[in-house]
């Protein structure tokens, strides 16, 4: 435990870092993938569950509790950590994401964003002051800076108007922020697929000596190779001694290729959605419970793994649970997909501290290709 | 542990009995409350959570079963124990209840019901040895006759009709399972609210000398006070040296009437599926959760459980969870009502030992009058 937020860095493997970000609230081991709590709760599973997979941080949804419960609700009730059970770092985002891909009637100003609620209807001004301010009442750990993220494709001019807005923001949130030794807020990288864009957002956020960096508006529908770009462009022109936080990123072999080009935090919803529509993660790749070839299979996903939803339950018995719509089907899977994707990230952890993680990143992408067990 | 199915009786306090089943599987402690798990799984709930809570024993739906995913797979995969990871003693029904309720096209004739599945629309014929030789492909603990059940109110020739129907039907059922010593199938005794046809039901079934005994057609929709009145007059007509089952019964207080009355096993899907429309059952009474007062109510929902989800998440937490749809508010409330109803069986159990019950049950009874605490 530590009074101050910091990040230090344990080791490099090229451009692989293997770091430990310290907090008040815990320590945090990077490479991390912070799991969706969304709600206030990381879907199907308890949250004793995703601390003991080796999840050090979670992120909350800054948008949907707003909505609800309400930040000031939250604030009364003692902070988003009191009130979901979750006494370790936490972050959230701005709100700005959701807004975009979520809510009706938004509009943008250099003021902020204005926006009617998908719960309710009920309208909503959020400024970048708003915006931390929300954040502060949740009393996460890391908070991220209003940003506008625009849908790729889009042409040059609109791009850089975005990006070049989402700095003016990231210096408004830094104010508003002001100085909390225990907490972090985080700058966010835009610029669509313009690498030059990027190189200006990544310059002008590191000028303002946050304590952490973030880089947004990929994984929005693009191949893999532009997000991969992109990184590898940004990465460079932030500094080497604050964390790297890639949104909304990814499927395990997204997080195997950000993190060779420097990236240290993940979150996606994709194990727990995944989880909750039969989809499972294994080192042998993923497998969809709904398929036919499970319905007579006695066999576990994977009979090696530590965790009861992976080595103890049947593939016979989670397809009739997804088949079903039974609740345990989700929870089960879900539990499977976050198990498989911590284990990942300490895989990650360990081969980059032992000098080895291009190696091990060829042996893990060559067991998914290997694909799953023969049907029966 | 014991290679045969017996029950004995270890007290009796007025006609309140506490006994004990022994089975291959292991001992079902008595009054006994059975959560349901319908199609292979209590809803919501890890099996682990459901043992942990106290249950000897779980009620598997041969109707749901045999439609999804079908007796003969389940018994490929080694037979219901397996399949759900339930190693303990499990009670099916018969399917007749179901096909009543939930499939379209039934008919029923002398030699069995035919009926169009309500998944997929296949139809299918179910004779009384059928009903058995299917709960046998499940490998369950406890069998149940097939029925006929009349939905009341219905006049006394139609009542009477069904319930000598369902006597031919327990003789075939007997012939059927023939002699199985680790197993039992138990009669139903039938004949709606008419008190002659339940004691010519009941007598009729001691005279087959079966395993135990069901009282079925009840908790249909009728008063309590017509449910309490036929219990009063089945039970001493039944033999003292067997199990009785009230089936699909019921709230806590029919609980309470009933093991006054002198049954034994009870189930019901009320503590799940409550528990899945934000309803929770306390000592202080039925709580709910979507009510607006618990919006900011940082208390569980009793301090004094041992219950994790009863003791540890606040009235707030779980009503944002029941308002937001998420799944964890059904996890943790089926959970927390599991808990209630298996404790409160303890606490029968334990008052029947002490020669106490009556008086332990208008203590509980009062507790529950007293309302929940008042809101802050």
């Amino acid at each position: 435990m530590t009074d101050a937020f910091s990040f230090h860095l344990l080791a490099r493997d090229g451009e692989a870092r293997r770091g430990e970000i310290s907090t008040p609230r815990g320590a945090i081991r990077t490479p991390a993938f912070m799991p969706v709590g969304t709600g206030g709760t990381v879907k199907a599973m308890y949250l004793d569950q995703v601390r003991a997979l080796g999840s050090d941080i979670i992120l909350g949804n800054t948008y949907h509790l707003m909505l609800r419960p309400g930040a000031e609700r939250v604030a009364r009730l003692g902070g988003l950590h009191e009130f979901a059970r979750w006494p370790y770092p936490i972050l959230t985002d701005s709100g700005g994401f959701q807004v975009m891909s979520l809510s009706a009637l938004r509009k943008i100003t250099e003021k902020g964003v204005t926006f009617r609620s998908h719960v309710d209807g009920q309208v909503f001004d959020m400024s970048p002051e708003r915006s931390i301010e929300i954040q502060g009442l949740l009393d996460s750990d890391i908070q991220m800076q209003l940003d506008e993220c625009v849908a790729l494709p889009a042409d040059e001019k609109e791009i850089a108007r975005a990006m070049e807005l989402s700095l003016r923001w990231a210096e408004r949130c830094k104010t508003a922020f002001g100085d909390q030794p225990g907490k972090a807020m985080f700058g966010i990288v835009q610029g669509g697929d313009d690498l030059k864009l990027r190189e200006r957002s990544a310059s002008a956020l590191a000028a303002m000596d946050l304590k952490g960096y973030a880089v947004g508006g990929l994984a929005v529908g693009e191949p893999q190779g532009v997000m991969l770009e992109v990184l590898a462009a940004t990465c460079p022109a932030l500094p080497s001694d604050k964390p790297r936080y890639l949104m909304g990123v990814g499927t395990p072999d997204d997080i195997l290729r950000s993190v060779e080009r420097g990236v240290d935090m993940f979150d996606c919803v994709m194990p727990t959605r995944a989880g909750r529509h039969g989809l499972a993660f294994t080192r042998r790749g993923k497998i969809n419970l709904k398929n036919a070839r499970h319905a007579e299979d006695p066999r576990p996903l994977d009979e090696e793994s530590d965790c009861p939803a992976t080595r103890d339950y049947s593939r016979a018995y989670l397809h009739h649970l997804v088949k079903s719509g039974e609740a345990l089907g989700g929870m089960l899977l879900t539990w499977n997909n976050l198990a498989y994707y911590q284990g990942l990230m300490a895989d990650i952890r360990a081969a980059i501290e032992a000098g080895r993680f291009a190696e091990r990143a060829g042996e893990i992408r060559e067991e998914w290709m290997r694909g799953d067990v023969p049907a029966l």
